[in-house]
C-alpha cells in the first residue's frame, strides 16, 4: 500500500514494535460472503491485524472468509456488554437465546480454535452461561470501567477450568484516565491498576 | 478533511453532480453509543451520505446517534438475503422471530420517518410479512441478480398499497454486467433492462 491510513500505520507499528501482542480490530463487520472475504482482506492484509470482531446476524456465511485465514483469530460478539439489547439477544420468551445459539454456532465452527466470543462484564450471569456452553473457549469482555463492570462477577463466573481464557477490555478507562502531557502516565497506571486487581482476584 | 479518500471523493460527487439522487452507504454499522456516534459522524459528515445500512444486533442504543441526524437515514437489517442464518433471524421455534422483531422495533423508533428496513429478495414470503408489519416504511431489497432473487414475488408481496415503497437493489448484475471499456454501456443496459422489467411488473 502507497497510502496507509492512520490505523494501519498504528497497527503496524505495534506488530513490529511489539510482535508478541496480539493486535484486535474492533471493527464488528458483518456481511455477506463476497464482501465478507474483502472485509477479512481488509482486515488481516492491509491492518495486519490478528483478530477481528464480526457480527452474527448473517450467519456462518458472513464468518467463514475470516476463517480461512488460519494463522488469524475471529471474535464474534454474542453477550455484549450495553443495554436496549435484551428484546434481540436475550429475549426470555426465546427457547434458547439468541446469544446462546451463538455461542454454540460458534463453538461448532471453532474446528481450528480461531474463535473467540464477546461477553461483557455487565452481563456476569449470561458470561456464565456461555463458559459452560463454549468450555476453554477465550471471552473478550468488555465493560469495565465506562460501562461499569463488575470485576470480581466476572472472573468468578467467566474464567475457565484452569482459571484463565478471558481477555478482560477496558478501553474508554485507560485511554482517557488522563489529560494533557499526562496522559500516558495515566493510562499506564489505570492499566497496571487494572491488571494488579484482575490477578488478585485470580489468586483470591 | 484535508485527505479524503475515493469513497468520499465518489459520494461527494455524486452528490454534486446528482443533487436529487439519494447515496446509501452500506456500511452495515453496529456499536455502542459513544462509538456509533462516531460512526454516524463518518457517514453523514465526511462521507456525506444520506442513508446508512445498520445492524441491529447491538439494539437501539447502536441506532440512536444515527437518528439524530433529523434529514438524514437509515436502512436497518431485518432479513437479509443470504442464506445460514435463519437460526438466528428466523428460527421457527422463536415464538416471534427475530427479523418480525427487528421490524416492529424500527417502526417504533421511526417516529420521524428516516427509518427503512433490509428484506431480501430471497425470501419473498418474509417480505411479505415485514410489508405487513411495517405499513409504509420503505424496504431496500437486495439480492435481485447475482443472488437470484425473484422479482415477480418481491414485487407481489413487497410493495405497499400504493404499488411502492421499495428500493431494488441489483449490485454485482448491474457493476459487472460488461468488462473491458464497454463496462459503464453494460452496466447502464442491465439497470435499465431491470428497471423496465420492475415497471413492468407495477402495471400488469
Amino acid at each position: 500500500m502507497g497510502r496507509e491510513n492512520e490505523l494501519a500505520q498504528l497497527l503496524h507499528y505495534i506488530s513490529d514494535a511489539y510482535p508478541g501482542h496480539l493486535t484486535i480490530l474492533d471493527a464488528k463487520r458483518g456481511d455477506i460472503g463476497s464482501t465478507a472475504a474483502y472485509y477479512a482482506q481488509e482486515a488481516y492484509d492491509r491492518y495486519g491485524a490478528d483478530v477481528v470482531t464480526l457480527n452474527p446476524y448473517l450467519g456462518y456465511e458472513s464468518i467463514e472468509p475470516y476463517l480461512a485465514y488460519a494463522d488469524k483469530g475471529v471474535v464474534v460478539l454474542c453477550r455484549t456488554s450495553n443495554a436496549d439489547s435484551n428484546w434481540l439477544q436475550n429475549d426470555p420468551n426465546d427457547p434458547l437465546p439468541v446469544y446462546q445459539r451463538v455461542a454454540r454456532r460458534v463453538k461448532e465452527w471453532n474446528t481450528a480454535g480461531q474463535c473467540l466470543l464477546v461477553a461483557g462484564a455487565t452481563y456476569p450471569e449470561e458470561l456464565g452461561v456461555i463458559r459452560r456452553l463454549v468450555g476453554s473457549m477465550p471471552l473478550l469482555v468488555p465493560g469495565i470501567g465506562a460501562q461499569g463492570g463488575d470485576l470480581a462477577a466476572v472472573m468468578a463466573n467467566g474464567v475457565d477450568t484452569a482459571g484463565t481464557g478471558l481477555l478482560i477490555s477496558s478501553s474508554r478507562g485507560i485511554l482517557y484516565a488522563g489529560e494533557g502531557e499526562s496522559f500516558a502516565d495515566a493510562a499506564g497506571q489505570a492499566a497496571r491498576a487494572l491488571r494488579d486487581e484482575i490477578n488478585e482476584l485470580r489468586t483470591g
